[in-house]
């Protein structure tokens, strides 16, 4: 099942996204499903460039682990979406590297910044965890968990939303920003709907066997890309 | 045994600082022992959450080791208390990460300060060695030394006082300030009243067996949180 | 023998030298043999704390390596002599680090510059080879190889001076100036008459077993301290 159906009631009464939806399915390649060995490789600052993911299920998460390996050639100072979750409403779960270096981690409103380092040519394995019992959040660069900051304890991720790589859609898919857009290499990204444990974490890190990603797997993982992205040999 | 009838003494005859204790009784929890596997997290800037710890013996000390692992989101231009040890007049033993970026050492008047790496999001483990004989200090840095330096040789650290993390007390818990606070994740505090050896002290940082702190000790601490403070698994 | 009887003819005739010399006899302790497992300390600045150091054989080289491990706290921007062997009228050979970082070896004139990593609160190991068929000289930090630079092939190194670590004797033991002392510690120096490999500076630096140095061999090397000098365990 592609994620078309899902796109479609939201923007019944709504021509303009209605129009920019079109514009998707005709750029958009087949939805394909498995990217193991694989990297998406996004080679130009676009506004159009992007991939959809359709996650293995309802992303109404009170916990979750969000693993992935990135690589950008981007200068330092340049902000950049790294991962995007969007209800029709609201920015669900956002990732971003801001203008200062900092990487954010956003759950509809303001979000919490870590001081990480930075993100270069060389690829780095960036996980980050969240609960809503206590609030715990941390990032995890190359296995080393950063310290920890307590956000929105109590909080719980929206589900019926779409997750996009390389653009942050303000509106559900429109108005995405070239100057935000991702540039550079993603692979591996794995999700889980609980905290992983630090053992875990660095084995992924090291690329051992781990229990694939509940939510999103990368080597099932059903995408969709378009514009300008290249999937290529992990070499 | 708390570590209430300790602080009564010097309380007499000074009403501020009795209605401060006043409310740090009512904000503490109770006193606690042990955090082994545990993490202090400091989650706020505040002038109110610190954690009090009750030493094994009696802090007459011609000698030590305190190490402890540390890790914080603090910008690195802003001063912040790693550990203090306050007699009723002076602050008998200060570690401080300093504006400039180097590490203090403080016994009772002008310090000792030490160029080392930053202190980050990621967790440093930290060790301090002092020997009253020669005066000779290092800082120790996953497990490598600094270069020594002479400070105060001949002094003895004054008994009686108070430990805290989290706040400076300028005056013995009183005046404590937000932006000299510290915020972040403490764990795996250990003092000894001697100087263990390089190979001790190596041990420690890699986590291996090493004998536990005979004035402080992690696994068997007696400790007292106030304020924002959470006790979490190390993960 | 001890050094004083080297020392005494060029200070014939020169009272201020005479002096000089006299004082630093006053304040030297007796020469010593053999700094296995110990560290020299410098603690503080000064004009009159340094350590002679007796060679094994006349300095005469046509080729050398010279390996010391150095520790410093003192600022990134301060001028530092690392090393300063002299005779009656030549800088013979002299190593520093510069104001400006870099770190310079001069044969008696101008010298050549590096770009090495800072030298800091942490042991360096830290190797100069050069030899005068080509005048290929290099730093080795930590085991690694600067790039080769061609210094001053074809020269001697004038034997009959004086070793010192700590200070620089503008004048064959006069003249010494605090803002070049050097401040931190110095260990296990050894120097050869000869291009050690790169497999030999490697076994070196990780503390392997080497053959020793047949100009300077720390484990039995003869020095004299003056000032304020300590020697410790390394630990």
């Amino acid at each position: 099942m592609g994620l078309k159906p899902r796109l479609e009631p939201w923007s019944e009464g709504c021509p303009e996204l209605a129009l920019l939806i079109l514009i998707i399915i005709i750029n958009s390649e087949e939805e394909s499903v498995g990217l193991a060995g694989k990297v998406l490789v996004f080679p130009y600052e676009t506004d159009f460039s992007f991939v959809t993911l359709k996650p293995r299920m309802e992303m109404e998460l009170r916990a979750f682990t969000l693993c992935l390996r990135v690589a950008t050639e981007l200068p330092a100072d340049r902000q950049i979406i790294l991962f995007a979750y969007r209800t029709a409403d609201y920015d669900e779960l956002n990732v971003w590297r801001e203008r200062d270096g900092r990487v954010s981690f956003t759950l509809s409103g303001d979000g919490v910044f870590f001081h990480l380092p930075p993100i270069t040519t060389f690829r780095t394995s960036l996980c980050l965890t969240w609960e809503s019992n206590r609030g715990l959040a941390a990032f995890w660069v190359d296995g080393k968990r950063s310290s920890y900051q307590v956000y929105k304890p109590g909080h719980t991720v929206r589900p019926g939303g779409t997750v996009l790589l390389g653009q942050d859609a303000d509106k559900h898919l429109g108005d995405l920003e070239a100057t935000q857009s991702f540039v550079g290499e993603v692979t591996d990204l794995n999700m889980w709907d609980h905290v992983l444990s630090r053992s875990a974490i660095q084995a992924w890190h090291y690329g051992h066997r781990v229990p694939e990603g509940n939510v999103f797997a990368w080597a099932s993982i059903e995408y969709a890309p378009s514009g300008n992205v290249l999937v290529v040999d992990d070499d």
